[in-house]
């Protein structure tokens, strides 16, 4: 079996689970499987390293930036490797340039654009354990390149896309995907099998187990992807292609995102162009807008919601406060005390009623809904930010995650 | 002009150096000239590193050692090349592998084979300061090497050779080469000129300014190299090719060594092969031997006496044990309260009886003289080590050089 597996910063933190992550891949190499390891940077060197730039100028050259932050990954790679070596495990770790791992120039955030396999391959024959720098790339012009926070989790798929590996195990310090976050929801439960597009919206909604690119990258190569933990032997939650037993599960899970605001437009006159007049200079100031509403009114004009980071709320209202007057906005209203409460399942498309049944009991419990959105397989409502906890947990109950699903008890 | 320059750790040690580093670049650039800057690792980075590995395995392999330590140079060259941008003066960082900078494969102390100047050459047409981290190469297969302790002066002077710069520039923490080590002769004076020659004598008796490799090649490809402070903007020392002025001056410095011990074997058979048969064992556990001396004997058998580096002493006392049975040595005694005392010139050539002063001054003062080793601008007298600061202060007076030289007092 040929195995890519990717370890976090924290399971590489220091020397001590350095060398238990060498123990963990000798154990691989026992069984008689080929093993390609992607590794982060040990937790903490990262910022260190952007601590450095930041506190040397103010805007830090991104191709240097890149170089410099690319350190932290080429430190774990070769000490990772040098334990290896030293258990008598022979290995070699490489860099995104050795390889190469291809990426357009986008400095910092950089995309995978062609991972080559021919050293990677023929390393692998000679028998190597392959230890290579997760979060970095390299340019046509030989410029390193990073992809930006979380890259590892891609730089580990991207592999095992191009390999053709059997199995791609992301080794982070949690034991897989809940069904909700378990610091909220005591009774939150560990998913054993996730579809790819139930694990996307669990991403985009801030669940930080798997990099959200990381998961596009899989289920484009069908790569199936292993969450788990790397203090433990047990398995973790098998991100893999829908099948029917999902299916058959309503609700998968309960994501929540407390970092969002809210921006509501009253009176926008309702003519075609506005809201590009209006989200086209956001979008220009690199503002990432979430969710939009449009409701017309019977005055023939229009109100409009939608949300924003936090960090950018203050900027979004003076840019739309600016645009007001030339627009015709009547009234401008934020709201940055929101949270988004979403519920996700590969189910919701074969039962009617799903919605539904969420804004029954956000209503038992008295909480208000202020806005609305929905995917094929996912229901989000912005609620009161002090509702969250509260919401989280009625609906975990609510769409049965408190108890094992019927697979495990029948 | 093409203007080489290379900083110390100690120069860009911290953040606000490596500011003053890039103002001192900015200078240069404002009066015109070209300039590439090749840097080390900030002081005390490359130890972090080393024990980093060490900390983790006892031998870590050669090969992701230099992986690791080669980081060093990747933070610093990223990092001088930020501030510049910052100010304005558009600079690059470049890796080995970038330019390339080809070595062979001996990794730890790698010899620096080939420079491409395509690309710096392409890159200073654009008006750019390169910031080439040093120390560092790559092979043939994309491995990365280092080059050894203080292999950021090759790199500099290889540099400098191959694009036929007009002056190496070493910015060190000390402000020039002196007549003898400041700390023992406080009359010892900054030397403004002095050849490749005498520098290398220098070098290898310990004067930590230059790496001797990088003397070698600077005399190879005729180089010039100013050795400066980087906190002063005061001349330091030319090492340059002899020219005639040299030669009037007999003795340009007095040098010590400290670090060797002395090992003696009484009574070794004179015979063919001998020799080879004590000092290749030596050499292959990897003892390097510094002064041999062999004196025949009325019965036909040889003393010999020689010197290894104090941390090889007990090795290597070890070694010769072993040997002497089978060889026939009839005693064996070693000391290692040693140090050797150099006086170097390259008016030596010219100027008969300098040796024979030397050894009267020794002796005026009382102090024994073990071993005598000559070159043809150097001798060399290895005495008991309570002497040395003695020999030094009573060698730098008797041979002039506690005044100014002829040339700069006329």
């Amino acid at each position: 079996m040929l195995v890519v597996q990717k370890y976090g910063g924290t399971s590489v933190g220091d020397l001590e689970r350095i060398k238990n992550v060498a123990r963990r891949i000798a154990k691989y190499r026992d069984e008689g499987h080929d093993v390609v390891v992607v590794v982060s940077a040990m937790a903490g060197e990262t910022d260190r390293l952007l601590k450095l730039a930041y506190d040397l100028v103010e805007e830090p050259s991104p191709r240097e930036l890149d170089m410099l932050v690319a350190t932290g990954e080429q430190v774990s790679s070769a000490l990772l490797a040098m334990a290896l070596n030293a258990m008598g495990y022979p290995a070699k770790a490489l860099l995104a340039f050795q390889i190469p791992i291809k990426t357009d120039e986008l400095f910092g955030k950089a995309r995978i654009r062609d991972i080559a396999t021919k050293r990677l391959k023929e390393e692998l024959a000679k028998g190597q354990v392959l230890i290579v720098a997760g979060f970095q790339g390299i340019t046509d012009e030989g410029d390193i390149t990073t992809l930006g926070r979380g890259g590892s989790d891609t730089t580990a798929v991207a592999i095992a896309a191009a390999l053709g590996a059997d199995v791609c195990e992301i080794f982070t310090d949690v034991d897989g995907v809940y069904t909700a976050d378990p610091r909220i929801v005591p009774k939150a439960r560990k998913i054993a099998k996730i579809s790819y597009e139930e694990m996307l919206e669990l991403a985009s909604m801030g669940a930080k187990v798997l990099e959200i690119r990381s998961v596009e990258f899989a289920k484009i190569y069908r790569v199936p992807v292993h969450v788990r933990s790397s203090f433990s032997y047990e398995p973790g939650t098998m991100v893999v292609e829908e099948d029917e037993s999902m299916e058959k599960v309503l609700v998968s899970g309960i994501a929540y995102n407390r970092n969002e605001a809210r921006i509501s437009l009253y009176g926008v006159p309702d003519k075609p162009g506005i809201a590009s007049r209006i989200f086209g200079p956001i979008a220009e100031a690199g503002i990432v807008v979430d969710m939009i509403i449009q409701t017309g009114r019977p005055d023939g004009k229009a109100d409009m919601t939608f949300t924003v980071p936090k960090t950018d709320y203050k900027a979004t209202l003076k840019l739309v406060n600016e645009l007001a007057p030339e627009i015709g906005i009547e009234k401008i209203e934020g709201d940055e005390d929101i949270a988004k409460v979403s519920i996700v399942g590969a189910g919701m498309r074969a039962h009617p009623g799903v919605a539904a049944k969420m804004f029954q009991v956000l209503a038992d419990h008295g909480i208000n809904i202020h806005m609305i959105s929905t995917s094929e397989i996912k229901i989000s409502c912005v609620i009161d930010e002090k509702y969250t906890e509260l919401a989280v947990r009625a609906l975990h109950e609510a769409f049965g995650l408190d108890r094992a699903p019927e697979e495990e008890t029948s």
